[in-house]
């Protein structure tokens, strides 16, 4: 540490020194280089009960396995804090959204695989999340679950609320889902096998380079 | 992934599997045993122009350089992203500081060594942030430069502007400064070197068992 600057330099001499000592300081490539891998969004989007968080969840554990860093944003950690004062309203939902985008790009920046598993049933919200970082750092994937697979499914009982008029708006009934139209990976996750999905998760990670092949 | 439930399984046989596969995933004490070091939050916390940003990116480097997983969280990538929505009333002071410790937060479950270095003038807006997690979770470092150390500094010009009046509720001069009465860390950065104060902290982690020993 002998050559470390100390304040006064770095705040006296003007800003190039300052600078200097900000871009010696560690960013998202020496992370990837150290850890072996780079960092990524993988974008999970589609109805309640299609498998987001079940399938986010599965691959965050697949990459963990492998010594991968990863993490997951999904409604247990992102409704009850960093967005629990937004409601559901076209407004705060596009906030919730907006909020989710920059918080992955902070995961992104620090290296880390993050996936992020919410409806986010709007093209142009998920269109600005994308948006915020460079191509090919952002991952959409579709599970494309059929309304009826999910509704029949209704691991929450939302679905049975949404059709006896007790949930207002709610994505699939009475609020529109808008399909990605050209998302980077499309899963079948109403017919397709759970290990098959995170397969195919893991291979467009590989094909991508963002891991190592196994 | 012989063992692996389907989605149907998942969603169909009742909450009990659902969470099973849930607790099943990957946790933060996972993450803290696979990279061999606990996450926690360091609180940097100070003038305009103490050094908290300087000092949290020196640690921040210190701490790559020994392998661990580490991020900071400071002006340059919080404002113009995540919180870019709020200016400076004390409304949006305060919303500004919660997101920053729900996004802490989520970096600390990420088994992430994340430091955040913000003014975060008012204690029971870092207070509210210490409440977010557990005991021991939140280092509060009092980066403790006198604000005349602070002022002659001045960086980024801002005092300057401050006393000509171009900037209203400039904390230390127009607006209170509420010092941490009982902070983990309180460093002089305004007479301690840089180095040094480096070391105050990587020490502090490693009496708290947060990093190992060197």
């Amino acid at each position: 540490m002998t050559a470390s600057p100390t304040y006064g330099e770095l705040t006296n001499k003007g800003a190039s020194t300052n600078i200097a000592w900000h871009e010696a300081s560690v960013g998202r490539d020496e992370r990837s280089k150290q850890r072996g891998h780079r960092s990524t969004i993988l974008w999970f989007t589609g109805l309640s009960g299609s498998g987001k968080s079940t399938l986010a969840n599965a691959v965050n554990a697949a990459l963990f396995e492998r010594g991968l860093a990863t993490y997951v944003l999904d409604g247990d950690n992102i409704r009850h804090g960093l967005c629990k004062d937004l409601g559901f309203s076209d407004a705060d939902r596009e906030e919730n959204i907006r909020r989710i985008g920059e918080v992955a790009k902070l995961f992104l920046d620090a290296g880390v695989i993050v996936l992020t598993a919410f409806v986010s049933p709007f093209r142009a919200d998920r269109d600005k999340a994308r948006g915020l970082v460079e191509d090919g750092d952002f991952l959409e994937v579709f599970c494309a679950a059929d309304l009826d697979v999910c509704e029949s499914r209704d691991p929450k009982g939302l679905y049975a609320k949404a059709r006896a008029g007790q949930i207002k708006e709610f994505t699939g009934i009475s609020s529109p889902y808008e399909a990605p139209e050209t998302p980077e990976l499309k899963i079948d996750t109403g017919k397709q096998d759970l290990a098959d999905s995170v397969e195919l998760v893991i291979k467009a990670l590989q094909e991508r380079g963002v891991i190592p092949a196994a």
